[in-house]
């Protein structure tokens, strides 16, 4: 599919894809530290990853030499340095916006702690769950997104709302200085060319693994 | 990201993104119809899916001339050709082990009744669950596994189990006859080549956008 030309990353031409696969690799890596190693090689990290040795290496390359070719990787080191270039620890804030099923399921989402990533605020229309807390996040009446993004200076927005308000909801979100949306409604978002949009679409990969499966 | 071998449909040489493609053409036909129109070029048809009308033409080239270029395609028999070819009467059997937050919400989920999916059965290993009907669909014990899978004749499975678990559950799947995986799981799966999995790394999406916003 074709890349927009807001997935590079325009100042060092990093790929978009570039940085997540090092999301992988950094993923792979902890696990591969739970094991006991203390060296992997290239190979052992791009095995089950669908991603090839020579994909690898490129990719670390756009950051300088991070090992050695044959003798490998050091893991917490390549650790360190994947967590210092992906800036893990300066906690972005994050607004999740729509906390039905699938909001709340992410306000909890154990696979975020990989990446030292949690969700800051929450936006809901519903009158049962504005002001409580729920898994350490504040839920905020929708109306308010226009005050709190700016004020706490939000620029990321994860999208859970039914697919006929996603529109109207990413539109208040970019009016109110939100840069960057994962959207999980299953609609396509008209956003100005600035804005990155990722969509995650549950239907139709499962969609598409269903036809697959069914022509094998 | 490099493609895996068994992401193409040997027979008809179609390309995995070939079908997902067709999946979000099907999407956007069906909120376009909800407008009224009753035509559409393509090019309002790719407009916001970040695809060309040239690629979208493509597409549909595998399954013969589905419209006129200039004149555009009839909304109703466009929607029904695309049904057609990704086979959304067929009802398959899909199975979802892992019946917590996230499992839960995909029960219900509503963006899967585009393409006519729904889960068939779950698993989990909580006795507060198993026997209990949610969302239509009845939660089993996670051991009825390799019995339930054969018996219903079920194909495709969902993991949204916790990560150390994903690798033992999707081996156990396999071993019960599911030839097609949507993992949730954060973590790779290491399992025979002619399985198709599919991961749904939502932490990835939502690290590698964080990235590049703060880049911006």
């Amino acid at each position: 599919m074709k890349q927009n030309n807001n997935t590079i990353v325009k100042k060092k031409k990093i790929p978009f894809e570039t940085i997540k696969r090092l999301s992988l690799y950094l993923r792979t890596l902890k696990n591969q530290k739970q094991t006991g190693k203390e060296n992997v090689l290239s190979s052992e990290i791009t095995k089950y990853l669908n991603i090839t040795p020579e994909q690898f290496r490129k990719d670390l390359s756009y950051f300088g030499s991070l090992g050695k070719k044959g003798v490998g990787y050091n893991i917490n080191l390549l650790i360190g340095n994947l967590e210092t270039i992906l800036g893990i620890y300066e906690e972005p804030k994050i607004a999740l916006v729509g906390v039905g099923k699938l909001g709340s399921a992410l306000l909890g989402y154990p696979g975020f702690l990989n990446f030292n990533l949690k969700v800051y605020c929450a936006f809901d229309t519903d009158l049962g769950k504005i002001g409580k807390v729920w898994e350490g996040v504040k839920i905020e009446d929708i109306s308010k997104i226009d005050t709190i993004i700016p004020e706490q200076n939000i620029k990321i927005a994860i999208i859970t709302v039914p697919a006929d308000f996603a529109q109207g909801i990413a539109e208040k979100l970019v009016n109110s200085g939100i840069k960057g949306i994962l959207n999980f409604a299953p609609v396509n978002l008209n956003l100005p060319k600035d804005i990155l949009v990722r969509n995650v679409d549950m239907a139709s990969e499962l969609m598409t693994l269903t036809y697959i499966v069914k022509k094998m």
